[in-house]
């Protein structure tokens, strides 16, 4: 159902009814219902905007240390461009007046507050009538603008890290203009807006499609259009392990993910106003942890099996790769099922990273495994496990990937064709932090940027 | 009192009854505190959940390089084998209809959603009743639980700091399955489960003692057990040090510990749901700051007098010394008491990390001095400046490290008869990053990690 | 208006009086509004707490390696100072009965809970007297103690920045104990506290001027009396770059100040009990996201433009200028204006790091463009888009400004006289880590701290 539908319905027709009906109830008033409603989009928004950080942590330790600036740059300068084109465009596009079974909302420009709580705001006395105008929104327009711009931000923070040392910088950017502004909000407003997808009975709590496989499959087109790093791949098939620089910071980023994941499945209940919602989310934080936990437990026995060796980075994947593959259905209602559903989203990362090295594709940070490929499998899962049809989700993810493959490539290509999106030889060498910040990461330490 | 009871007496017994009573009080109504209690545990929860980052990252900052990506590692799979395990087992053996005055709950499996929020969630349309059925617990069960579960794993994050650099991987997360899954809840059913600890009047706001010492008992015996790292002691009782490889991660760690210490406190008033709940919640919140400001200053000013110079590491220390001692009883209504007892903490561990050195028992980060010395104290102090029993206080600190010190000893012990839990010299001299993991945490920074 | 009546007002005469004319408009009751208003207070101040962490990150990877720990020893010890000196005279000063248009408050010290606040916690069975006792206060004191703290501890962490890598670690430490008893709050009292500017009509939402033009002010102060590091002037009028040491800290700082920031507009709404604070407060978030955005990307053309290359520190700083300049006035009603004042900010910081340079006014991290200069801006910039008179802006700016200088130069002039304020050359090429501290924040990393 339409992501603002549904919380409208919760506010207005479930629990006032009670109200009116049973006066003894002691249900949440309607004004208070519509405060934590807001407050909710608000704390679990700024949980998942935190997650930039995390990514910008993620990428930055598994990097090596000559591109290390240029991806915090792209980090910052990508939630900074998300958060602009979706005031600019891109939530009128996936949210407002979104056709019954459309294919996205109007083209109309910069969000702002509606005219009913500008009303109560600047009123010299609010009186009953001008707060219920407000309240029977369900919650706070600029509140339910903020939770759904992290996820945007998030989408295209998915992309950085497989393009990672040898993009050119600006023309990345330019990528997530296009990304944030048109891409994820079209797709977006099938779904979450209420368009065909949703009018289909496809399901996606918080995004293991629409955000993450999204991001997946722009961060797969852009790294088969760019090609590999120089040296990564050999001639005779051997495959050159580029190790990250730093990996504590890997591991922090990866703790702040999960941290932030609690805003981006727990907010997506998107109302918090009624016994019914508090307790829907706490069984959704319960599953996003413990699918997370199975996810780094698996990575961690698997790796072990398999090479004899821990791999810190792919128990960090493990977790990640959890967290995806849960954020489609979240709300089940066995936990032991969010552990299952962890656990085989892991265990498909672990054998997609040497997967993709097979086919000579280079993705720096293993985006394409965690976000993609889990991706596609927690949708599914919601026709397994959940409350979903297996064809309905299926159909989700086949429409969403072969939109997305075909606009991202389309936008890779101009790209390509008119401004490069490469680096040339020299500065892959040298490092993209010399060469187009002019500015080391890590100036001082050892053997620093110049070499490997 | 039980942790469970105590909110319901708070959210059934207060409230409404003045509602009954007096129906212009306009007290909070009973799903409104619902939701809020609810959504304390969440707010809080993922707090507490950040801590695991916490201690990852003063971890990190303070090993050597050689040894930085197995403490990361250690650092997450621990806080998902705890997730893991207390949901299998360990909530239901802490809470689960522990007898009055009992020794332990049930041995139940797979904790899950209550049939009544169920019956909410799933309902066509849901009655009064049905709402009533859910809110009659005063909060989600499931949001207990999440908030519950971080602190488990909090006691197990304060063991790896201290065994670092020298303990085998596997083993040491066997050994966190236990603690997780046994240990821990067993001596938490004692108080917050109802049993025979908390009949005796024991009283443990947060956990210096349940959460603290009984991570630092585990360290302590398993730091005996496991003997201290090759060359930290000279035959002639000299101490060397080994510096930590990154100050300011270990300065974020502490930052990030002392952030989520307002949920592990303040989370622990188990309630938001009337202006009581919230006007305690907000002394406990002010009495963490201070005994942590307290304990940094304490702690500055004793290493100059002292040693004549500053030291980062203690000021650190210092502040979770603080912390660690007011987690006992931050209710304490004059806020200069949190300053007085945060002080004490920190003298206290600024004396035990020499005394452990003169010891020869090698704890890496300190985290003896800060979770059991500073657990003690804090755990006592509750006796002389809070409304609790010396002597209660006494026999809980004493019980409970009994049984943890018996407890762990065994199973280390059991440990190093059969799989081992120490790695080789040659191991130890190259660095468990390597050996264990077959990676290093930063390859490309100077003397790295094959030296020192 | 002062900021504790304004909450007032709003929960005790708006909302209740719509519910006592219209009782069927069913609004917040006054106990929740109590809760909500107290949490928020709650959760904003643990969102403003963490920046501190995000103050000694920036630092930390802004500084040279071999000035690190001293940076973060600096930044743990000046928010645990802030607190405590808050609690002893500094909150009393600031809010405690302020005459009417006056210039300071109450001499009183060790601030506590009220006496009916402790009435309720300690009754045996809380009467609705009590509980209304408690109420009538609109929000529990301490709740609003702990987040007026949190900014105080922010203005002190902008002045450590700029004076790092020269200045002695205890004659800063005695600084902030006089900036965060004495002069913040002196200053704060005429506006937050309802003194002379506020009765002039001054508004400063959430303190450009009040927080972050003090702490900016008092390190101009600082570092035109310290002087510049050893050889970052040539004699010719050279300017030699002395580039920090670990660019993803500084990343990670900036991120965690963007984060916390959404605490400190958002909170600075100073209530959330009623549709229209948390409205108004949804606003503020969505506002304070967008300058911030419009921040990196002014300063990321700019620098390309300027310089043929981006700059990632500039985008940094570019994030925080457009978070300074819109914190005086986040309420505006048109994001497009938020853009705007945010990417005015930006501006203005990449035109003034390099004119202090100039003027040999040697800034380590940046902070006097940001904090000062955005500051001023934003201050100016809420009577140009915003509801306060130009006038009365300039002026609160320049009197805070002139008693600013005054106060903090008088200070530093007699630390410097008396126990000195700046270290020896010798010392001063050492690094402070190992002459103040006796220690290195990076012991193996390479080229290291010796150096450079």
């Amino acid at each position: 159902m339409n992501r603002t539908l549904k919380v409208l319905t919760l506010a207005l027709l479930g629990v006032p009814l009670l109200l009116a009906a049973h006066p003894a109830a002691a249900a949440v008033e309607t004004e208070t219902a519509f405060v934590l409603n807001s407050f909710s989009f608000l704390v679990h928004g700024f949980l998942v905007m935190f997650m930039a950080a995390g990514f910008a942590m993620l990428e930055s330790g598994l990097v090596r240390s000559k591109n290390t600036a240029a991806i915090c740059l792209k980090n910052i300068a990508l939630y900074a461009i998300a958060g602009l084109m979706y005031y600019i465009i891109g939530y009128s596009l996936m949210y407002t007046d979104v056709p019954e079974g459309g294919f996205m909302g109007a083209i109309s420009f910069l969000y702002n507050p509606s005219a009913a709580e500008l009303a109560l705001i600047n009123a010299e006395t609010a009186t009953p009538e001008m707060v219920k105008a407000v309240t029977d929104n369900g919650y706070s327009v600029m509140s339910d603008w903020f939770f759904q711009m992290v996820f945007v931000a998030t989408a295209a923070s998915v992309v950085s890290g497989t393009l990672a040392e040898r993009i050119k910088v600006w023309p990345f950017m330019i990528f997530v203009v296009i990304l944030t502004a048109i891409i994820y909000p079209i797709q977006g407003s099938w779904v979450w807006g209420g368009g065909w997808l949703d009018a289909l009975g496809f399901s996606d709590f918080a995004g293991s499609t629409l955000v993450h496989s999204v991001g997946g499959w722009c961060a797969l087109t852009g790294a088969i259009i760019l090609g590999a790093r120089k040296g990564k791949y050999g001639a005779d098939g051997s495959v050159h392990p580029m190790p990250g620089a730093n990996m504590p910071l890997a591991t922090l980023g990866a703790f702040i993910l999960w941290f932030g994941w609690f805003g981006f499945n727990g907010g997506s209940q998107l109302a918090l106003g009624s016994a019914l919602d508090v307790a829907a989310m706490a069984i959704v934080y319960v599953n996003t942890n413990l699918a997370a936990a199975a996810g780094v437990v698996t990575a961690m026995i698997l790796t072990q099996l398999l090479y004899k060796k821990m791999d810190l980075s792919m128990a960090l994947n493990g977790a990640l790769a959890g967290l995806v593959s849960i954020t489609a259905g979240p709300d089940l209602q066995n936990h032991l099922l969010a552990i299952i559903v962890g656990a085989i989203g892991a265990t498909l990362v672990v054998f997609a990273v040497p997967l993709l090295d097979k086919l000579k594709i280079d993705d720096v940070v293993g985006a394409i495994p965690v976000h993609l490929v889990a991706g596609i499998w927690g949708t599914l899962a919601v026709g397994i496990f959940g409350s979903g049809s297996l064809v309905a989700q299926a159909t989700g993810v086949v429409a969403i990937g072969a939109f997305v493959i075909v606009a991202s490539a389309i936008v890779w290509l101009i790209l390509k064709y008119t401004v490069g999106i490469r680096v040339g030889e020299e500065e892959e060498h040298l490092g993209t932090d010399r060469t187009e910040l002019g500015m080391e990461a890590y100036p001082e330490f050892g053997r620093g940027s110049q070499t490997i």
